[in-house]
């Protein structure tokens, strides 16, 4: 992103820095990162997380791992829907677990969720675990309350775990609504992990902070038991800049949105301009765009075709659906958080190679 | 520590934050934290760690609990010299491990680790991993090379892991000398895992970031299946405080020496003239002075007792041999990081009270 970051959270760094206020942290009562999380969620997502539940970690792929380690057993199957944010797609098969791709499917309105007979298949699948990437990398798609009711009647018909993965939240285009996992109901709440963090709204991914609500109690256990600092420590300076981004820089984030979405309407042009069908829906959250060049003269292994001819950098299709029989490999996910000026530059650059 | 931060740091992290460099950290080549620890070792410490060998953690308790995760087993020893900081004690008890403690004896010259049949006394025990805290914490003793050289040849004769926490390497009185167990020898090194951190050096405990060398190939090995960002990432800040700290701040450590010796010398004629003989030995590294007080009115709980009596706080001694059968009841933990003046006024009021 090339915004730079919320001058409220720069302060709150540079404030703590100056008063060389480093040595352990005290907090007099719950960690304050935590607080300004439950806090966000009631009021911005109007879900009211249970009190007591919530772990500080370092970031959402850390996360992801230590519930695979501790919520199924190598062999398990992982539900995730494809195309996916390739790490997590690697953690999954790196820690010897299945991937059970939940193939994102075209329709002629935009990208929708799979919902036949999902239980059947996550049981046919041995599945232990459903991670829901929801506002979703890389369509952009914001799943509604009904798609992600499917999910979680599923989930519960099957007894999974579900790790809800909220990084997006914050980055969603009005009329959608993020809908949070858990504040589906009490059912939906006891067997989800929510994670989320600020460093993708408030662009510090740097900083390194990110948190878990644990809903399901044994996961929960499971984690209790756990060495106390085993999973490590986010930093005075990372928790500081959480709590300022979280609860000062929601104007900075308003003029963010505004940005974005101005960007957002330049892309779906361009797009629809292109002289092939790319199966472009804007996206209904995040900065990031999901194209299809199977239709042009770029169809293999677009993106290292696009930095040669182009010399723009999009992600390459294919590592989205990486360790799945699912295919991906004529797509590009571009990535719109950049100046209007920049984004035109690219988007012509894009049209002179694909048209070339 | 009462002394604030080098400026090199702050200056780092001002910058950083300034520039709003908070995206996903791209080191091209090594990560700097690794570099600038192998680069100190070598010019400070006479050590060359061996290269792709270093791994960055958030703090030392961390490493303590990884290693013993992926090092022993439930039920196997771990020896530590004790008394021992009240966490570690804590980690490996939490961990279902059997606490060997060794205890350091008193001698006419000061604090001394056992040496009689060490090895004999590790194997009845079941030892699996040795913890060495050299500078020791809360004695003040840097071991010699001897001392050192006698726990290798029993690590040795019991193929032990050895984690060697040096964290207070960079705090240590002339004449004495540091010596990295690693660098006794290559068979040393080989079963050594270093850990260290500027965090106590520098003042930036709440900045969270620590090394481990792991010489030792099977530990290596086992930790290099744990899931890649399984142990959390230091931020992006921690990091340029580290480097700076470890790169550009030996000019304001240099200064916190002068400091601290003069403070050392305050508390040993402190305790040279109580009215019993208070165990004290003027600590060859680390700002931390441990006194007996069993000699004079306030035998029990002695810290609390001060607490209450002087309003000043010292760390209680019994927590320094918690979960062992080993005695320290009668002894606190005096940090005297503070002015000549604030450890002045803390001295006369220990004064007081104990002479009350």
């Amino acid at each position: 992103m090339d915004f730079g970051v919320p001058p409220a959270v720069q302060e709150a760094v540079i404030g703590v820095t100056r008063r060389a206020d480093f040595g352990y942290p005290y907090w007099p009562g719950e960690d304050p990162v935590v607080a300004a999380f439950e806090e966000r969620m009631a009021t911005r997502h109007a879900w009211r997380p249970a009190p007591g539940r919530t772990r500080v970690f370092t970031d959402l792929l850390q996360i992801l791992q230590v519930l695979i380690e501790y919520a199924t057993e190598p062999g398990d199957g992982v539900a995730i829907h494809v195309p996916a944010y390739p790490p997590f797609l690697a953690s999954i098969a790196r820690a010897g677990r299945r991937i059970v791709p939940l193939p994102m499917t075209w329709e002629p309105d935009g990208w929708r969720p799979p919902s036949d007979d999902l239980a059947g298949r996550l049981r046919e699948e041995g599945c232990r675990l459903l991670v829901v990437v929801n506002p979703h990398n890389p369509t952009g798609r914001v799943l509604t309350r009904a798609e992600l009711s499917a999910l979680a009647a599923a989930a519960e018909e099957l007894d999974l775990v579900v790790l809800s993965d909220e990084i997006h939240a914050d980055l969603v285009y009005a009329p959608h609504r993020h809908v949070p996992f858990a504040s589906l109901g009490e059912a939906a709440a006891a067997r989800t992990v929510t994670a989320t963090s600020a460093t993708k709204a408030f662009n510090i991914a740097g900083l390194r902070c990110a948190v878990a609500h644990v809903g399901h109690d044994r996961v929960r256990a499971s984690l209790e038991k756990a060495p106390l600092d085993f999973f490590g420590t986010p930093s005075v300076l990372s928790r500081v800049a959480t709590v300022a981004a979280w609860r000062e820089a929601d104007d900075w984030l308003a003029g963010l949105m505004r940005t974005l979405e101005h960007n957002r309407g330049l892309v779906a042009e361009w797009a629809a301009g292109l002289p092939w069908d790319a199966r472009h829906q804007a996206p209904q959250g995040t900065y990031l765009s999901w194209l299809d060049f199977s239709g042009g003269p770029l169809a293999d292994e677009p993106a290292a075709r696009l930095e040669r001819l182009a010399r723009v950098r999009l992600s390459e299709g294919a590592e989205f659906t990486q360790h799945t029989a699912v295919g991906s490999a004529s797509f590009a996910r571009l990535n719109f958080a950049t100046s209007a000026t920049t984004l035109t530059e690219i988007l012509g650059r894009l049209s002179t190679a694909v048209r070339a």
